[in-house]
């Protein structure tokens, strides 16, 4: 089973990449770009077969791994 | 309009973030995890308010920014 897991900085955290990246833009000549935020994807293939077990497998890999629930939000898609 | 720009690694191209967290997972006690890829998600906010006219700015800003197109895939969606 594979899944998609998508972290996103939460809501009012500073994310310097994003402003690199619109500034850059706003460089090269892209004009009307606004807020511009960065985030990370990871896929998983996982070995389990149950949609649920798989599900509830990852949030665990989320909360205790992959991202800090202090400052990130993340979502599970099972693809 | 809001819009998402996936990016992921081509198939074949080494991922040694992604084989980092593959071990991580592993060391956490995290059983029957296979392949781990990692890739990136920019959001951006866009003036243009015209579907086909940002999806044809976005993939310029893809081309020419925001993916190293000799090794990375990306896909835009519109939000």
């Amino acid at each position: 089973m594979k899944a998609r897991v998508t972290i996103t900085l939460k809501n009012g955290v500073l994310d310097p990449q994003g402003k690199a990246i619109e500034g850059a833009l706003g460089a090269l000549g892209f004009s009307g770009v606004g807020e511009v935020r960065q985030g990370k994807i990871i896929d998983l293939e996982l070995a389990e077969s149950d949609r649920d077990a798989a599900m509830k497998t990852i949030d665990e890999m989320c909360r205790k791994l992959l991202a800090n629930t202090v400052i990130e939000n993340y979502s599970i898609d099972i693809v």
